[in-house]
């Protein structure tokens, strides 16, 4: 396994032809952004270039992402992977190997013939976009839209604490060469689904908190989102919610799955560890944040959690 | 009046001393976070200065505030306005002469003696930016701190169409000398009391949809307000929740007064003026920002205005 500089990122990468893309499961804004915005700058210098049909792609990306999607039969010759940690977060469908990666996870397990790693940037965009700049001609405006996507959906519109004073730099570059981060604001962060309205009036009015308020608790079941019209494409993000109340330090999120069982995403401060807890029931992540599943509906879920909770956070 | 430029208004400012520094009515972060950020730096340049007793600054800006409010019987020999377009925006008590405005409201009517004004930049806090780093030392961490609450208030966070590529400049150059983001995002944008969540939950529970949800409508009572243990202290941009509704075109938020009448905040897009409909009830504002009051309760205000909006938007 090869780690690249950008120069030499940017050289092997204009050496290929026929070039695929691959964006990872369960894809955000970020993996596609990345992936659509590199497919259009090895177009302009002369590549074929595809992503590839990653069938995951949410409603809303379609849009962005459409006009690079591989038809049935593109026998690409070069596959490179954006934004994708490890082999299991390939699109499920996808076989295949990679020639390269490029990526901001400091997770990386170095899959790919070749890396390009940079782990202290809030998204694999502000990657890109620096790679995009070394080649021959200058971003385009759609480009840089496709990376303020990336870069303001991974950074959750530079609220996150993953937000350096090198994001800000980027976007300031991104608007000057006509990134339309107003529409993108609009249909990322500000309008929502009259669903997910609905779905979120649920959730505050039901959210649950204990230990005089440093634990936050909410559960969504599927005749809430039955109630409410909401699809899976109405949740993203929605284990940030209960995290919003002041005070909490812990913050809980069950939801009931299609097969009647419950998926918990538990988020905290450095207070306690959200990986002990999920550890507990078979789950991982990371300390501040993390998740796992039980076998069994929301409120009994509940209640373990909350029993595991007392042990861990004495 | 002198329009004075960046370099003239910095000097005229180090020639001062015992210096008062104004901020807004209804003070916002704007206002006073540039306020403060000027006070520190005249101080560092070795000015007496202080700010106004603003009595309205409000709970989560008094602890960056505080240190620099002046103390009773402090006998100013210049005033300075920051962020404050017309005399009617003063705070309630103050009366005397102001030597020097800055501001950034195209709406400035010109009442101060000397004028620096930069109304393409999207806050105060983006001018205070520009002209502290004109001064003989760099802005302190404590200062960069202070001006992203400023920028980052005034531009909810770069989401507002008020950011450009400048804003983001700026941002990463706080970023640079120490503003700490995390810390302000958090307390600014991501945390709310339990009980503005209670009160969202009443809202996004209640929000109504008319015209196949191109109108999206909120109301407001004092009951609602009295069963969430809501104050006006958890109702900040409270009405740009009802146009977060997918489709919305024209939102209105109706909130019950103490007095039992009803204060409307009706923001549009250009399909609709704001401020024609608020004009037919005596109010005022932008095309796609407006308000009025009706001195009736919530329920017949909402029927007024859905009258008046089907004849003003056929």
């Amino acid at each position: 396994m090869n780690k690249l500089n950008y120069r030499e990122c940017v050289q092997l990468l204009l050496k290929q032809d026929d070039i695929l893309i691959l964006s990872h499961k369960n894809p955000d804004g970020d993996t596609v952004g990345s992936s659509c915005a590199l497919c259009s700058a090895l177009r302009r210098a002369g590549k074929n270039a595809y992503l590839y049909n990653n069938r995951q792609i949410p409603e809303k990306l379609m849009p962005y992402a459409e006009k690079f999607i591989s038809p049935e039969g593109f026998q690409a010759k070069y596959t490179v992977a954006v934004d994708i940690a490890t082999p299991q977060l390939f699109p499920v469908d996808f076989e295949g190997a990679v020639q390269l990666c490029i990526d901001h996870h400091p997770t990386n397990s170095c899959y790919a013939e070749n890396l390009f790693l940079k782990d202290d940037r809030s998204s694999c965009g502000e990657i890109m976009f620096e790679l995009i700049k070394l080649m021959p001609d200058k971003p385009t405006a759609e480009e840089a839209t496709l990376l303020y996507i990336a870069l303001s959906t991974d950074t959750g519109c530079f609220q996150y604490g993953n937000t350096t004073a090198r994001s800000f730099s980027a976007a300031s570059e991104l608007l000057r060469l006509g990134a339309d981060n107003h529409k993108i604001n609009l249909e990322f962060f500000r309008k929502v689904s009259a669903a997910r309205i609905r779905l979120e009036g649920m959730i505050y009015s039901g959210m649950e908190f204990y230990r005089e308020g440093k634990i936050s608790l909410v559960c969504i079941t599927r005749e809430m989102m039955e109630r409410c019209g909401a699809t899976e494409d109405d949740c993203d993000d929605i284990a940030g919610l209960a995290g919003r109340a002041e005070g909490s330090l812990l913050s809980i999120t069950i939801k009931e799955t299609e097969q009647g069982g419950s998926k918990v995403s538990v988020r905290s401060s450095p207070a306690v560890s959200a990986s002990d807890i999920c550890a507990v029931f078979g789950g991982g992540g990371h300390n501040m944040a993390a998740g796992c599943s039980l076998d069994c509906q929301p409120e009994r879920a509940k209640e373990m959690l909350l029993n595991v909770i007392d042990e861990v956070w004495k």
